[in-house]
């Protein structure tokens, strides 16, 4: 596989729809309309042996004919067609080919016999296809969208491959809500030719995308994957959620998409020796992708806990040591600074609990001097929007005429304060994780030093902290060993 | 303690606030504005030395001469002088008290001996407190918000007990954003008199309350707190999210509110034992409570699983598995059932994959045959309110003029599909737990059949049904107990 095959795949310069339709009740219909709602960069030419026009574009009878640009197909004719188009695909000069079409092998013995026969064809004609029942593919920079479900994802860092096509649109669905953006994404399908590691393989060397993801619930070749896995993952990371981790997850795999489902165990183990990153519930794939875009990584697991009050102290202690990050205690110098900073009953330990002080620089002066410690290597700031949580208050009071004539002083200024911690950070390069004091989801916010995430929970930032850790940590050890 | 002494502490005819403040860095102050703000339906009575008047009310020099109906008092007048001020309580027949106040035992010695001078005071007057260093209370009914921080929480028929101010008032905030109302919230403090299991007592005869949850880190009497636990969770469901779980956690905890912190092995087998229901991590303790307040009780583990697609149901089957809950097989005559619905490759097992059929009826039309089947007693519907991304983007192509003419035919009523689970469920007394396509968080909606709640992943709705199968559970084997 050579990435000028991946372009014709992700930047082709004009794609045949075959079976392109007018009733809007067909795929050939919603597809072509998602593709043309996304604004796709080159020529569309819908194939339907009826001809005419539709939605304003011509229809070519045939694929003789087609523009010369055309260099990606894309079938959503039935099953029984498809190796014919293939041929004729072939025939014009088609290498690339996305099968939208279901009714192969996840349907059971005939269908894999048609899968087969796709396979034998592509190979004797020099093709490559995506699918068959594939929802289809993604890509930011040529703005192709050429789908079945209607979905404009936020353009981004992150590609994805997913075994699933439902579990990847919900991704990038996600995504959209927590500012979590998409270079590239595909529905693997069946996987009848090109297989989930060549796409990986491919991300790993396009520079559009910065973190790769997969949804897996079975391989072919084992190995592959991982020799692919590997390599990629010196490059940049490589978040994996695995679908079918139970018998009865695995038997569902298996009904649906014809992989076999292998042991949890083992594959576990495999990632971890790969340097792949496994997300461990489906909303942890979209709070890691974005952990990895937004935070530098951590050189160390030392962790220190900034806190509005004990309770949350306590729970973000707890999910650091589930997770198996260290939170040291506080060197003398480092509490003398803070002492100037916090009430004078203030814990003096990690978790610093700033005991709900009313001082709104405490939040910000705490950090500074946190970040500048040597022995810490990463913050988990918690309850850094707080202050919206008053403003809202203060809005209410002033609509119930309680606040006339009294100064409610500088508040908490909770934009600030994160605009702050984006600045620290790309000074000291050091994660400092946001918990939001507000929020129920993860959510990204921007800032004049570029885009952050906030968490909705300390136990999901330091989850999210612990993932960083671990790959900073398998890229020290990568580092050591090239060096022996 | 009996059920009166409480009423005065959630209903009180009257409050004195002794440390009344025109001072807005004043705990005085934002306490008394709180009071205000939400709307307190009895006397309001500031109390401070200076007089004079303060947003509006009279303030009263000392205690002596307040109105007959003050029968609460809420203190945040510095520690030393706390002792003297509940000796003026009980002169004046105030016996309840909340007090705000911090610098007690979580202070060290000194502060443990002046929260002891309370205690003997209390036991020696008859007076009760809450506190000390409690961030205050709630109660919806009475509309007191005798609390530090600037919330309004939602109304409904939940009350927690806290013995963290910060996580209790974030679950409050998080209700407010989810639909999870509460009727109750107390911010236990130190609990130098009145323990958590005090309020678990009084919550479980209340008749506002229909769920409990509590946020716990230590307890000074296991043995009492199981006790009225037990007696509890036989009237209504409690929940409960721990703190100090390992070392590290367990270490801060002790740092903030002298309890001591347990093996957390040890309270896991005494909650079970107690039929309480256990949150792992801070976020499902208000998914939990909303399933509790919304969703009936499964009267078995047997779980059919409707998704739009294969991935999602995989998901699901693991996430079940791994929660406890069964997914049986489907009986031969609803499989022919639901061939009439489903498109003819559909899966034929449970999951029940609808293989992204384009048909709006068949999410209806499958539901209400799971519904009736004998043999499964709850169901998982994923993605039901799907439909709705569909239609974003049939505007999205409206305005783009791209559907002049063309008829899109029915398109899938989320509402309507949701409204009808609702029916259903009033119907056959069976939980249809809601998975959303859309949603980033838990989230309540309205129907006319009552409220619903929609969670945003498979997992964590397994996880909903199992705590309330494990509920149900326990109510049947604690019926058994009581039969012979």
């Amino acid at each position: 596989m050579n990435s000028s095959s991946y372009e014709s795949f992700f930047k082709p310069q004009g794609i045949a729809l075959i079976g392109a339709s007018a009733d809007p009740y067909k795929w050939g219909f919603r597809v072509l309309v998602n593709i043309l709602a996304g604004g796709f960069t080159g020529l569309i030419c819908p194939v339907n042996p009826k001809g005419g026009t539709l939605l304003g574009l011509e229809v070519y009878p045939s694929l003789k004919g087609l523009p010369r640009e055309v260099n990606l197909a894309v079938i959503t004719i039935p099953a029984q067609q498809v190796p014919e188009a293939l041929r004729q695909c072939a025939e014009q000069g088609i290498r690339s080919v996305v099968v939208i079409s279901s009714g192969f092998s996840e349907t059971g013995p005939a269908g894999r016999t048609l899968e087969d026969e796709l396979r034998h064809l592509s190979s004797q004609k020099g093709l490559q296809f995506i699918g068959p029942n594939t929802m289809g593919i993604f890509c930011a920079e040529s703005r192709l969208h050429a789908l079945m479900p209607p979905i404009l994802p936020l353009f981004g860092g992150v590609s994805l491959v997913s075994q699933s096509g439902n579990v990847g649109v919900q991704m990038l669905a996600w995504g959209k809500e927590r500012g979590v953006g998409f270079s590239k994404f595909v529905s693997s399908g069946n996987e009848g030719d090109l297989q989930l590691e060549d796409y990986i393989e491919y991300f790993a060397d396009d520079p559009d995308t910065k973190v790769i993801l997969a949804y897996l619930e079975g391989l072919e070749n084992g190995r592959r994957f991982l020799d692919i896995a590997r390599k990629a993952t010196r490059k940049k990371p490589l978040i994996l959620f695995k679908g079918g981790k139970t018998d009865v997850g695995s038997k569902a795999a298996h009904s649906h998409s014809g992989a076999l489902a292998g042991r949890y165990g083992l594959y576990q183990a495999a990632f971890r020796q790969a340097g792949i990153i496994e997300a461990e519930t489906s909303d942890s794939l979209l709070d890691y992708a974005a952990a990895f875009l937004h935070y530098p990584l951590p050189q160390g697991k030392k962790i220190a806990v900034l806190t509005r009050g004990g309770g949350w102290g306590v729970v973000a202690a707890d999910a650091c040591r589930e997770w198996g990050l260290e939170l040291p205690a506080l060197p003398n110098p480092l509490i003398k600074k803070l002492n100037q900073y916090l009430p004078p009953y203030w814990s003096r330990g990690n978790p610093i609990d700033m005991a709900a002080t009313l001082n709104p620089e405490a939040v910000p002066q705490c950090l500074e001097a946190l970040v500048q410690e040597e022995g810490i290597d990463g913050i988990l700031a918690l309850g850094v929007d707080f202050g919206k949580r008053t403003s809202q208050m203060v809005e209410r009071l002033i609509e119930k005429d309680l606040l006339r004539g009294i100064d409610l002083g500088k508040k908490p200024d909770e934009q600030r304060d994160i605009h702050l911690i984006m600045k620290l950070m790309a000074t000291h390069r050091k994660p400092m994780v946001m918990v939001s004091g507000i929020s129920t989801a993860t959510k990204t916010v921007s800032s004049p030093h570029g885009e952050a995430v906030l968490f909705p929970t300390p136990e999901r930032a330091a989850r999210a902290m612990a993932k960083l850790w671990q790959y900073s940590h398998f890229l020290q050890k990568e580092a050591l060993h090239a060096l022996q």
